[in-house]
């Protein structure tokens, strides 16, 4: 399934509040007092690590926000792997412009490359099995939408958007409820009919509850390899597995291989380090 | 010098934007359809490793907003060092707000701490010595205001705000001048009579150049041990230095033992994991 | 299952900008001059028609947002159904912010009750089914999660909020598509696990194709009566089935005597009349 | 008098919202999932009715923000009467765009033109007399300007836009001053030159105390037609008459005989059901 | 007529946005490094020259959205004439909170006041006659609503607010139109009947042409004391005549003795100097 | 040093909040009633008076906001001197777009020439000495940033922007810290090592201090002729000096020439009138 892009009127508020949050009141005083108007920068995007790129769009249009006049040629495109040293995008345009740009869509593009590096790492891990990488809402605040797209643009799949898209019942919920079964039943009589329910259990007694009142997801929490393999026999593809908790490269692959359907792993967005980015000028 | 909360107007539109974006159109649909309106929650919120703590009021806020009448007591402060397990702050108040504001509230809380974490493992790496760590401008776009705050709980200090509070002149304005010595000149012929000058030198030659036209602060970038040792040895006290490039837990003290006055991180802000932060709910 | 009030993050800039849109740029010229400071007004909001009240929060956030010192006593709550002549709720205070509040307020209350209204009546003429009343995404620009809202106080249910939250195969995507099947595994591949999928089928045949490919939903577009009870024959249970098309409160119980689980309607959000209600001074 | 757009400036932060409420955090997953990036699309626009096409320039803005590729054809404008099955405007571009923001266009649109058509008809109630019809204050919250526009299309007028372009004394005012006439003096002295005054009237006599103090308008609420005739005589060109109250299709023509200037019907805005427009795609 | 104080929900975006524009990203880092968190002040809010008040609401505003626990006591209220040295309010609460927002409620507040304090000059000048002062659109962009606000203060009158609520033919508009009384022809058959119509004159012929086909208002533009004098005579109590041009405290005299209804100054919105006021700490 | 223009980002929200105001909700109806839609105007814009000009990007953006097809084509630049009846750029376009925008336009440019010329005039009169005439913190609210940009372009220069770009130590805050040294030390030890620190004094006891400590800048406020003279000796050139208090421009050649860096001037910002800059319409 190809990678779609993001509407733009989705990440145009955050790109412009970015670069406000950078010029401030008076702009880029170092460059406007160096660079003369007429001086024309040419410079290329270069990964400084291997990984998988992400938010491309989103340091395209910080530029072109900036000035229209910035010609912003994409090599690569969102989702691809990236060796070290490989160029990314050229960019050309008054260097002033360019300079003062510069930090903001690096910003963006690092951070959301970071995760989707992180997400593509962790696929490979599970590559040999059915098992999907999926993230949480775990976001960085004001950053969800960019942070899902870049785990899709990873290979990840994404997980609720929000408290509102699914409903998501956890320990919590089943303690106020007083039991698992009720919980789905309070969830499934309040609901829409395109409202998908997952509920959250730790333990195989608390599965077996859930699916005998049915279930459309489960998610299982902090289990053994051993509850896992067993806990996926009893499902029996009558809903779909989730795996969660001290999810790392090491572990992953024998999470994946007791057959649940997807790993859901908090880090990839809250902690995943960024991809190296970064711009060489061509000065004559 | 005692850690200063930032102003409430300053990251209340911060926080309700994050509560939105979390609720989207129908708000907490799992929580809604299980906790009656009368059930109380009661819950402490713990530190699940050790680290510094940071963002405490985003979090209050974020649960005030949501509903008033959720009681927020705070048992430690910003900048405190928490050890695993301990109780940082106990809520009470209705279940349904509670449940629904968690995630926003830690997403923040988490985030911040890691920030915070991060800086004072790196400033005890240096504690013997008089440098400072500071941050850059490296920062997630939307809350670089907040993350810088999360550098001084951290012990740490801030680098300029923006393109527009102090000058910073880099490897690009200096080939575009012409030399440090043309670019310095431009800048303070431009800038107001508050605004401080730092040059980013990658040597020693660059260095000199540098001082003989006087400049503020110098930043020694990516250079060897023994290069920064002369470099502050020529600066002599005549301005601010500032080592950046490579800094890591085990390379820090090293640098920091050249004398240079401050050592500029990027990771701090831009790729430090969340310090793991939960809630424990009292279900009777 | 309780209706449960929409958060006031969500509803207050809404309220606020309405009251700024009709504040304009001097506020209520006419009450200013008339009304003296000190004036007390006490007023009773009623039913000036049958229908089933939607909006209270709303109509009391104008009043509290204007002036805090106005109380806002309700008698009867969002979901009730009033006769005409009914109390809805007792507003005491400043004269002068009660009358410059009092069409903002009943705009709101007066449209939402209008939705709940029409939902009500319509879910009452399918009581004897199973058939339950969803409204779609023909809503009121900028208003579409206070009018969901409206819906779920007058019985009905919910569909997908926004093209985002579920997946919705129209007769456009199947003919891009060229098929119902293929419409379907395209969207399966590409949406999360939590993403419910429904398909729009004009035909049997489509239907039969859909139901073979597997989809959570379908939705019987302008079907003839017999048409549609042999499509739920069909679907035997394997999916939930909507009607849809030229429904009204005439049509309406025969639809929903075919057995199909849902029957939506853009009518209630698009084109329902108003509930009238107003407010009646005690002037002495 | 030619029908003058609306500013640009003032619509276009009303269409941006409404798309991104439609949108929401993961934009149109269905299209995306279905539609390749080079699918193109051709539609018309078609009224599946008779009625009066106003709201074109929301509906043209639309397809221009999601996707300045879009080509947008007014085949005939606002103001135009349609009969059903006419051609209202040509759209062509990616496919993916179009189905995207279909539902936007039609919903400002449809509204629009029900709110149009509404008053179309009533104008055309009482072509044979002097009165216009005008709307009120009840217009949908945030969409208050272009629904006045929306009037206008139909041929009427309007009303104040809010509570501060015009004086509107209505029953509560004139028993707090304690007479109609002590309320016209309370608002002469206190607003700008450039701002008229109405008085809303119950019975003759307090018609007669309107007069003799002077007032730009009068507004005879629910009173009878032989009241309004009199009315009419009384007033005798000293001021604006303009009667309100129970107006229909069917009532309006008795009411406009008696010489009144205005109609004011609240249900043009707040009760008029849509006007009934769709998209026609050509699939080859 | 009593001075009635703007909406709260009119100066808080206003408010608000100044403290930030102020705070920055970093907010007072003066008085956070200075004043420690339980430091009080108490301050006198103090006229340093005479003049009339305006602006009040807006610094109590400032200081009540930056810490409620700051009191602010009102001795004076706007619209009274103050002596120099008189004092206007009592602040008492932490320092820091005082100290910090002190420049931007005192920016408001001098402002505005310093607009009320030329229009009670001017005011007084004409006090011997009819003529009222009135201000027009020339006011500081995004400051419209509290700057016509100060002019109420000031004892003026308010012209229009914008280009929408009430029609201002300009020469412009004549030329294009072809004449005076075409172009108040057109406006007359375009605009609802709740705006008023004026119409700028240069010459007595124009006037005469005007009050030919009927119009409220006349703004006799930059005409001689004589012509003036004549204008009235025409005019004869059928429309209200305003005055405009060349005004100030040594020629508003005679202008205002031709009889003119009103007279209109642009630069008290324009260039109005501010009133002094500072405040006066108590430190013991 | 030549002007550099702000970004079009700061000033964009600006423009476009100040174009709303004026149009309301219902743009100009004058102009909308009056002119046909393809009715063309040509008009220059022109200095009423001599001075120097400031604002021309956001007069610009005024328009092309309104209309991109009005073109504004710039005749001389911001920062130009120009005499009265001198031709400042020529516009040409849609007649009924460069008429609504014609106010907006002007507010903001004669409003900022205004200040620049002040600046100019000032700068003009200590022109023979070294000192720099500098604006302060007494701006418009909403507007500081704009503001700045014009007194630079009135050849001034700017003091810091907010609370937060650069330290002011004041009155107060010696009084809380108990010393101007004391202060210093405080500040010195809280702020980034980016930040200078400046010091108002007020004797020259406090400038001593001052000076043993060590900071930036001392302001010197409302000191006599002989004591700046005398303060400038004692600083001899370890910080920078500013003066501030009772600047005229008859006052401030004297002040210059005492050897002061810095001459600071609140009534720039505060009370500069504007400078008249009109349309001339080029009528066939």
């Amino acid at each position: 399934m190809a990678l779609v892009p993001l509407p733009t009127l989705l990440i145009e508020p955050i790109v412009r509040q970015a670069l406000l949050e950078d010029l401030g009141r008076a702009g880029d005083i170092t460059t406007d007092a160096i660079a003369p108007p007429d001086c024309v920068a040419r410079t290329l995007m270069v990964a400084r690590q291997e990984g998988v790129v992400a938010g491309l769009d989103l340091a395209a249009l910080a530029f072109r926000l900036v000035d229209p006049a910035i010609r912003f040629k994409l090599i690569i495109a969102d989702g691809a792997t990236v060796t070290r040293g490989a160029t990314i995008a050229a960019i050309e345009g008054p260097a002033r412009n360019i300079l003062s740009t510069e930090r903001v869509a690096l910003n963006f593009l690092s951070r959301l490359s970071g995760i989707a590096s992180a997400t593509a790492r962790l696929s490979a891990a599970v590559a040999h099995t059915k098992a999907r990488i999926v993230c949480t809402r775990k976001t960085t605040p004001l950053l969800r939408a960019i942070e899902k797209y870049a785990v899709r643009a990873g290979g990840g799949a994404n997980h609720r958007f929000g408290l509102d898209d699914a409903a998501l019942i956890k320990d919590n919920h089943i303690a106020i409820a007083g039991g698992v079964a009720e919980a789905i039943r309070r969830v499934r009589a309040s609901v829409g009919h395109l409202v998908k329910i997952e509920v959250e259990v730790d333990t195989l007694a608390q599965l077996e509850e859930a699916l005998g009142v049915g279930v459309e997801a489960v998610l299982l929490d902090n289990m053994s390899i051993g509850e896992l393999r067993q806990g996926v026999v009893m499902i029996d593809g009558r809903a779909i597995s989730e795996a969660s908790g001290r999810v790392t490269l090491e572990t992953a692959p024998a999470i994946a291989e007791t057959g649940v359907d997807l790993i859901s792993v908090g880090w990839l967005t809250h902690s995943a380090p960024i991809l190296d980015i970064g711009l060489d000028y061509d000065h004559p």
